[in-house]
């Protein structure tokens, strides 16, 4: 018994993708719903893996199998492969993942010089039938023969040329005679073989050509890429040909059974009369609206609208449909789930789910995480958009839209912004003394610095609109100039960026604020009821913890204390710390600090109502809250009165190699103990004196950069004597935690030890990806490009957590840390806590929350709900 | 029935060292040998633990088998507790492992007013009796009382102003009748209570003061630090006294049974008539050579002589004995393995092998590797240097000895010694670019840095004296200036270094060649014939190779390509590569280093003559190739033709925050794959034509920093097709292998994917523990000196392997990279592979082979047979 390879449309439906590829599937369930499909068959996706086990041959009885379902086609069509009548096919690839990496299409198969005659017999359309003939020619040259498509494409200019013609639709019937006569010898010269005139030759090569594009090196680097596994091989579908251009009752179109780009359920799409599919594509003639079909072929268009409702029911989904009318009788050559905008996306979801077409599961699946961004921030008018010129791009940094006037420093933003002007600010880059000028601005713009330079984490923190790495954009802070290829700004000049794209514009252009329209209240509401992970915020201003909130954060994950330390005049109290000869002199300068890292606190516990608020002890390196030029070093010194070479050596004594591995988080602690004293002094005055109103506060106090147990113990104790003190002083007792930040790889390789002590981790993994690639994140600039584009990274791994090596660390720490403490307290804020693939993964590992930047809670929470529903 | 708590001294013996501690086991050990000891008995550890039990409550029962045991003593001694012949005892703690965080001693209990006088009585001796009873008033108030031991020191000298004496020994028996009665005053006044006159309650109170003593804090801190785990408690060791200060036929004495110092098989060590221990040590009299006994008391000494010849004999060890001789009697004290020099070390364990006294492997275990270092490098003259002032002192960064005049820059290093001085060369720290300099010079002091430094790494591989973060030393470098304290100097001046040491000093002080004697040889070649480990070295010259095969390197691990592009002009092409505007112009720059790389490798491969060689590509980031500031970017212009602000932008755009983790390794071939093309070829061309030449040659080409498998593909694809191509070109086929470092922890953790495409493993454990646990190692001064000092570290990871962090990633790698490859070859290149508890671990994690710089080579061999046979 020989095995069968080839499938009628009428034998198969949609579950049979695996065998039949996703096309074929397709084409059977609509065949099999009494769908006017042209009829067809499809070749066996088992088919192409026996034709890679016999060393590319056919199996044995395939193409007898073909020949006896070319045969049904003819009966179904009244027509006959190489007849008088001829039946033409169209020959696709389809696997059971769509990939475009392989062959495509063959149209048009069946004709040579004999079939092309009885074609203008029976249409008595010469032009039509020649021009088919030419085009098939082509594309069986080029797909099925390997001949160079710009070989055909001089022979047709030349033709062109000879009868002085313009345009391809300006050949006479005769010209295009001397173009297939041209394209056979182009055929015979460059592949060394004749164009097979025989029709089943010219399948059978077809078929041959779809299974070898299987393992073409297109076909293996896109499997590769997009992670595409077992797949035995891909299918062919040979079908009937019906043509839109066969007269005024012909015509062919495009539909969607809702609006893609809006949701609104309402059909939508356009047609032509008297064409073929890619003259809707091609633009040379405007499609008109679906909705008037409705005149013109009125019984078609009825037929049209029940098909189409039909198919959302079936499909439960959103379909793009292709059709095609020939001599008044309508097919639908294709339908597939439509593509659609972000809104559209949420809209569709939540009112199919009130039709009671979907339920919210489905709902909640059918809209993707990452999509919501669009939806969060500013964006640009799309028609003066449009209209307008991008005279730059950069990164997209932070979506969202800002227009504003040029600053080129921090102050001058804040200045400005002070005297009432919108500010876009604009630098080489920025750094932690920038804080108050970027908060100040609509939008930020950098030259240098890639999607996790200071800029870029600061910016989406803040929700704000951000373009890095816009190396188009030479800026000269002191001249105070911005120059973008021949265009100079200065100072108060008018500029637009759009975050989402890395785009720049020059002056202004409208801007409209997000529609948080229902529709999305609801969806993500909805998330909610599906989610087992917490979603928190990281945020270290009232104002931000406020917008979180509103955003449905359940607590902070991350509230950096440096962030606070360069606020108005206090960066000068902590210099006069860092300056301190002894620790009485650095008690002095940390007793200023206290009242305003109290009020801080205080300002945060009370917008969070009893909500967690995690709090990262300081982290950054000394240094940094020191200038570094010697100019600056200068005029600092001038203020503080201190001599410039006292200032200096503290400067070059702080200096570090490489900081980021340096003398930073716990490890200052160690050295100063008085700063994570103070530290939790604020902390705890400021609870304890909430507690007093009747606030349930529980601090979580976080230790940074912990990679050994002993580090740990020893800042914790600080932190607990300290607390303890306090509340004996405030008469007043609270529950607290202590826990570490997991961002270091010895810490996570030691989270049993670090457990017994640690009352939570929190995975930091902008830090423990720095250390686990070995890649500074403000220096990879100069090769991940590269490494993407060799594809040597399929994603930066700053933007998407490396699942298979930082990801076993994080896994790694998770298993640790609950064998030594099994109700550890586990969540994540590096800025993978908003990315819905590495939401996933911590869902997956059995962490309790994720925090994320305040404008991708929403998008964590939908991730959050895909991840339980995928992993269900 | 009740437990036995006490065992006599002829109860036990050295097998019981858990129940009775080290020192209660050797006195039984000794006293079941016939050895004369004074009869004691042992109170066991399990009393002690029992002791903890009941909430520091003895034991029931065990106070009367204490007075059992005293019966016996005083059976044997004819002396009772408290009696007309007065018995009197010491009282000593002893855990199973010797611990000086514990009470001590207390002596000569049993005194009180009574027995003093009948003490008196005995001896006619009442100087000494009184003086043996204040001694023990003291040391019991201090040790079991808790009184101050100034207290006494007051009481003492007050009576000494009031008889206006100076010294004790000017006291006469009045006087120190009323030290007595002081004293006693004293212990009053301090403990609150009366001196017990009871000899048994003097008894029962020491016993409960040595249990006491295991949990005293000092004790329970020394366990942690060297992590004694497992142990009960301590013993007790009560026995009887004897005395050596009882007239001119006692005496006491300290002897070993070979000289520590030299390890010659001869009696040594030295005695005083009429004195007590404590006076040998004090040295207040000068003791006599023990040799000299034997005319004073010719049958004690006949007798000690056959009884260290026995206890050497039966302990198979050179011992350390202490006797004491009273009244014409010998007791031996003590014995104990004793302490020696190196070099002692090394003659004992050979001989005693020779001798039939031990076998190779106890031989072997005898040495410590790490001594070895003093047998490898110059050394002061000892008598000289002991004569001579420290001036300063810093980190004994590299081993050895330097004596040299002083050069501030290496540029004059180098002209200096071409013109042939000796040369020592002081800079604040050194860089890549003074390795000529630092060829040239004897030594190398910096005044900043750390144990691995760039100056202390490459002198440790050149096997050249360092000292490193010398901060009494203030350089200035360009006013040619090194100031110590009140002392400068200048160029040309002559310094000397004792590197092992980290000691400076003025001038000249003569210096001794390393003495590779016999037994050091004879060792070093028994411990090949146990360590499966083999040994390579770190090494990038042909005179390093050949340094370190005389060593008995077996090959070279690490062959660090960098270094050469330093060398004579090369830099100049180096420069002109990283200048250069496209791949034509480094390609043209890389064909100038290429005939240079290629003789470079030609001469070690001569050297190693068929051992493996790995080769590393290039590994820094390349701005470590260009000068940094104005004035050196300035002159290099100049010397290049081009502009300033060209070059200047050139540095600026290399520069990097984090250059750790920065665009460097493998990483740079990614960018600039003809780096690795011209290195390639320069290894296959070098190894063809010496394969022409007959020889046979392997080379093992390492590609850096690979933290991803695509990272390695990537290079491997280029380093195949580089080699092939060259083998083609010189019509030679030769076997090599291409590997990996595993450095980055990515690296480790995704070892099974990597081992797929790598031939080989060698752990970078420099990098591994930097990343591991976010050190960078030029900026740990800062905080690492501190956290091993508040003991968050046990020692500075980056010298010994941090087996618990680092260490996890390396045995991860291991079993990763055997899973995918069975065969895969293992090795560690870091600085670890010279360091004997790493090798330990290597060899216990199954690695091939360890490489280490060429002076280190011996002691890898002793180490690596340490592992061997620890852990059979």
């Amino acid at each position: 018994m020989t095995e069968k390879y080839v499938y009628s449309f009428d034998e198969g439906d949609k579950s049979m993708k695996k065998l039949l590829g996703g096309k074929g599937a397709n084409l059977a369930e609509m065949t099999t719903l009494g769908i006017p499909v042209p009829p067809g068959f499809t070749v066996t996706t088992e088919a192409c893996a026996k034709y890679y086990e016999l060393g590319q041959k056919y199996p044995e009885g395939v193409f007898e199998e073909v020949r006896e379902h070319v045969k049904k086609v003819e009966e179904k069509m009244g027509a006959v492969l190489g007849g008088e009548n001829p039946l033409l096919l169209s020959v696709r690839s389809g696997a059971a993942v769509s990939m475009p990496g392989m062959m495509d299409t063959v149209l048009n198969l069946g004709l040579n010089d004999k079939t092309v005659q009885n074609l203008i017999d029976k249409t008595g359309n010469e032009r039509f039938a020649l021009d088919s003939y030419r085009r098939f020619i082509q594309m069986f040259g080029d797909v099925v023969m390997g001949v160079a498509h710009h070989d055909f494409e001089n022979a047709l200019e030349k033709v062109k040329e000879t009868k002085g013609v313009e345009f391809d639709t300006d050949l006479t019937a005769e010209d295009l005679r001397e173009v297939i006569s041209e394209y056979k010898k182009v055929v015979q010269e460059s592949a060394g073989k004749m164009f097979p005139e025989d029709p089943f030759e010219q399948l059978k090569l077809s078929i041959d050509a779809v299974f070898s594009s299987w393992n073409n090196k297109r076909a293996i680097t896109y499997r590769k890429l997009n992670d595409i596994k077992g797949l035995v091989g891909t299918a062919v579908n040979v079908q009937a040909m019906v043509f839109g251009n066969m007269g005024e009752t012909s015509g062919t179109g495009v539909c969607f059974t809702r609006d893609p780009s809006t949701g609104e359920n309402v059909f939508y799409g356009e047609y032509l009369m008297n064409a073929q599919g890619e003259d809707v594509v091609a633009g040379i003639r405007t499609p008109k609206p679906i909705s008037q079909l409705e005149e013109v072929m009125p019984e078609c268009y009825a037929q049209l609208v029940k098909i189409y409702q039909d198919l959302e029911k079936h499909y439960k989904d959103m379909q793009d449909m292709e059709f095609t009318i020939q001599d008044g009788v309508l097919y639908i050559l294709q339908t597939r789930s439509g593509k659609r905008t972000a809104p559209a996306a949420v809209r569709m979801a939540v009112e199919m789910v009130d039709e009671g077409l979907i339920d919210k599961e489905t709902a909640l699946l059918r809209v993707d995480p990452n999509a919501l961004n669009q939806l969060l921030h500013k964006q640009l008018d799309t028609i003066a958009k449009d209209k307008a010129e991008v005279i730059a791009k950069g990164l997209p940094a932070s979506p969202g839209a800002a227009v504003g006037k040029i600053a080129f420093t921090a102050e001058r933003a804040h200045e400005m912004a002070e005297a009432g002007e919108t500010v876009v600010l604009v630098r080489t880059e920025t750094s932690p003394e920038d804080i108050q000028g970027m908060n100040a601005s609509q939008g930020i713009l950098t030259s240098r610095g890639g999607m996790t330079s200071h800029a870029a984490v600061v910016a989406r923190g803040m929700g704000k609109c951000c373009i890095c790495g816009c190396s188009d954009a030479v800026i000269d802070e002191s001249s105070k100039k911005l120059q973008i290829k021949d265009k100079t700004f200065t100072e108060g000049d008018w500029i637009t960026m759009d975050g989402s794209a890395g785009e720049v514009f020059a002056d202004k252009i409208p801007v409209k604020d997000p529609e948080l329209s229902g529709s999305f209240g609801t969806l993500i509401g909805w998330a909610d009821e599906f989610r087992t992970l917490k979603i928190r915020t990281n945020a270290e201003t009232p104002h931000d913890s406020e917008v979180a909130k509103g955003f449905g954060a359940e607590g902070i994950g991350l509230c950096r204390t440096e962030h606070m330390f360069f606020e108005g005049d206090r960066v000068k109290a902590v210099r006069e710390m860092i300056l301190s000869e002894d620790v009485e002199g650095r008690k002095k300068a940390l007793a200023k600090l206290l009242p305003m890292q109290k009020g801080d606190f205080k300002g945060i516990f009370e917008v969070m109502k009893g909500l967690p608020v995690t709090i990262r002890l300081l982290d950054p390196p000394l240094h940094e809250f020191l200038p570094h030029t010697d100019a600056e070093i200068k005029s600092l010194a001038e203020e503080m009165g201190v001599t410039f070479e006292k200032l200096k050596e503290k400067v070059d004594s702080l200096h570090e190699l490489n900081p980021m591995l340096g003398h930073r988080g716990c490890r200052l602690v160690v050295t100063y103990p008085e700063i994570a004293e103070m530290q939790t002094r604020a902390i705890f005055e400021a609870a304890c004196e909430l507690a007093k109103d009747g606030q349930d506060i529980v601090p979580e106090v976080m230790i940074p950069l912990v990679g050994h147990m002993n580090e740990f113990v020893f800042n914790k104790k600080i932190v607990v004597e300290t607390a303890e003190k306090v509340m004996e002083e405030q008469g007043t007792k609270l529950k607290y935690m202590v826990g570490t930040m997991i961002e270091v790889p010895r810490g996570a390789l030691t989270a049993d030890d670090i457990a017994k002590e640690a009352e939570f981790f929190s995975f930091g993994t902008n830090d423990l990806t720095q250390m686990t690639f070995g890649f500074s994140r403000d220096d990879v600039g100069s090769f991940v490009p590269e490494y993407v584009e060799q594809n040597i990274l399929e994603n930066d791994p700053f933007q998407a957590l490396d699942q298979s090596g930082v990801g076993q660390l994080v896994k790694m720490a998770v298993e640790k840390g609950k064998s030594s403490r099994p109700d550890i307290k586990l969540g994540i804020c590096g800025e993978h806590g908003g990315e819905p693939s590495s939401i996933d993964f911590c869902h997956r590992v059995g962490l309790d929350y994720v925090s994320c930047s305040p404008f991708r809670v929403p998008i964590a929470r939908l991730a959050a709900a895909h991840a339980a529903l995928k992993n269900k």
